[in-house]
């Protein structure tokens, strides 16, 4: 029984299987995303930086209002955000909240930084509890980082999934905004995210870094994402309502079955306590075919987690599954 | 004027610029390229490592024979492969021969480790001077590492743009050869490239490296990657036809100008010995609107890199300016 990292379980697709793993959309993404591809004809390195005309797209999108497109850099996905970020300081230590996205602790001792632990602070919605934090406390952490002058990283990739209200997005001097179109568009292979700083000099080295990791990100994904900013605010309205559907039924049928977990107010992941995770991911998974992923990586030895972008029907027989192997 | 590194000169297109600058092909990409996208629906993450069709059809490649598919990893060009490598290790020595491609220093750097120069190594074919290595001196080098136990880092991007001959693959017990669709195959900004190693070690810590630091490689490029595998033979052999002649074009160009460079033999490149390089290059796109990158960036502070990915026309036009520019 090897469970060391999500590594494992990542793209994994098979007969049969039930995966409550990585979390990623089923739903379909906005069909203005494929409406690029046909006329593309060279393939030629973009900007560092990423495309302009994405950039002033998204300097115009109701939370950036008034911001420039110089300050944001389009990446590999969030998780290339969050790396190079970090890896511009290069020394220092991280502040992480327990529990916490499993990347966080490998990408910040990789950027040759020392990441402590605290309970209290944020990343909103959450992965892996699905959890929003109150609004006055993002405020209060806003003061606080601002006062004493501290980089705050705020990774929003849930942003336009909360069931419960709005996302507030927190802002200040030293702010880096992370974000995604992976959950929002359903676009996760695809690998498109961004972020976002006041702070120019983090933004500058940053590009200055990405030159030679990785260099521009995907052109044609830059234009699928440029394309995906023109779907009708429906596009994410529906899905608020199969989320919380989705949300309804695992949550029920995890307490029906007599785990203890949290209620999601965004994002689509639940996080119940179980008795020996270990053996249970790897059972489920070996014997009863479903992927979940253990609490540990995420910084809490008690629980697993379960992602629910799954339709109806497999997460009934997902729960089934999960019910006889807790025997009931 | 600064001239702090290529970042200012990647993807950069406007009104009468003449591009010597990054080196990515003008050439089209096949037309198996295209084929796979209009029946693309769903975009979900892929396995880290990389798509399983493309790795397999890589093994199957004349270079590869008899590896296996689990020996791949697929990543945002070979940029990203290098960079992941190199974090793999995380301190030590690298070796670098000078000039060197630009970015090996710094990513050598990022990844905690440190540079040390000689004038003797391999790069072949070479970036930025077209030069390739003499086959036997490659076999000193596979014995020398071999019997030292040493990692050799073999970047062969140009591998199928030489003019001379076949390119030679390094191998070894603990080769990594690095690779890319974006030269042979005209694909440079969809970002696919990928590294083979007969460590499984050095292979593993990269696939965990990576689940951590963008996940996986854009799974739209990577079936593009594989049909691209597809086209026929002809299709890089037409090219090298093209590139001889232009490399004819520009080589004889710059020497009727009086400057001194060597012929290449393989890649896009020209590397000529200038008078103040530094103000060539600034005057050349602040007044000529010709774009080239400085020596100093290459590790030779004499000379200036231009690459002829372009078509005679441009060739024979930035010609002209340059000449301009040297009061000719």
């Amino acid at each position: 029984m090897e469970l060391k990292s999500p590594a494992m379980f990542i793209g994994v697709h098979g007969e049969g299987i039930i995966s409550f793993g990585s979390g990623q959309p089923d739903l379909p993404p906005p069909k203005e995303v494929c409406s690029v591809v046909p006329q593309q004809k060279a393939f030629k390195y973009g900007l560092i930086q990423g495309n302009e005309n994405l950039r002033h797209e998204l300097s115009k999108q109701e939370q950036f209002k008034g911001t420039d497109q110089d300050n944001f850099v389009i990446t590999n996905g969030a998780s290339e955000a969050i790396d190079l970020v970090l890896r511009s300081f290069g020394s220092g230590k991280v502040l992480l909240h327990a529990p916490y996205y499993y990347s966080y602790p490998p990408v910040v001792k990789a950027a040759g930084m020392k990441p402590v632990y605290t309970q209290t602070l944020i990343n909103s919605p959450s992965n892996p509890t699905g959890r929003i934090q109150d609004v006055n406390t993002l405020k209060e952490i806003e003061k606080l980082t601002t006062d004493l002058g501290i980089v705050l990283i705020s990774d929003e990739v849930y942003k336009d999934l909360i069931y419960e209200r709005q996302n507030y997005m927190l802002s200040g001097p030293h702010v880096v905004t992370v974000n995604s179109f992976s959950k929002t568009f359903a676009m996760c292979g695809l690998r498109v995210g961004y972020l976002y700083s006041n702070d120019k000099s983090i933004v500058n080295e940053v590009i200055e870094l990405k030159t030679h990791t990785s260099m521009n990100t995907n052109i044609l994904a830059q234009d699928m994402a440029y394309e995906a900013l023109k779907a009708p605010h429906t596009y994410v309205e529906k899905q608020h309502k199969i989320w919380q559907e989705r949300r309804d039924l695992i949550y029920e049928g995890l307490c029906d079955l007599g785990l203890e977990l949290w209620k999601p107010e965004g994002a689509f992941y639940v996080f119940p306590k179980v008795k020996n995770p270990k053996k249970m991911v790897w059972d489920l998974y070996k014997k009863h075919k479903v992927i979940t992923y253990l609490g540990e990586w995420f910084g809490d030895s008690e629980r697993i987690r379960l992602s629910y972008a799954l339709d109806k029907a497999e997460i009934e027989e997902g729960l089934k599954r999960i019910g006889k192997y807790l025997g009931q």
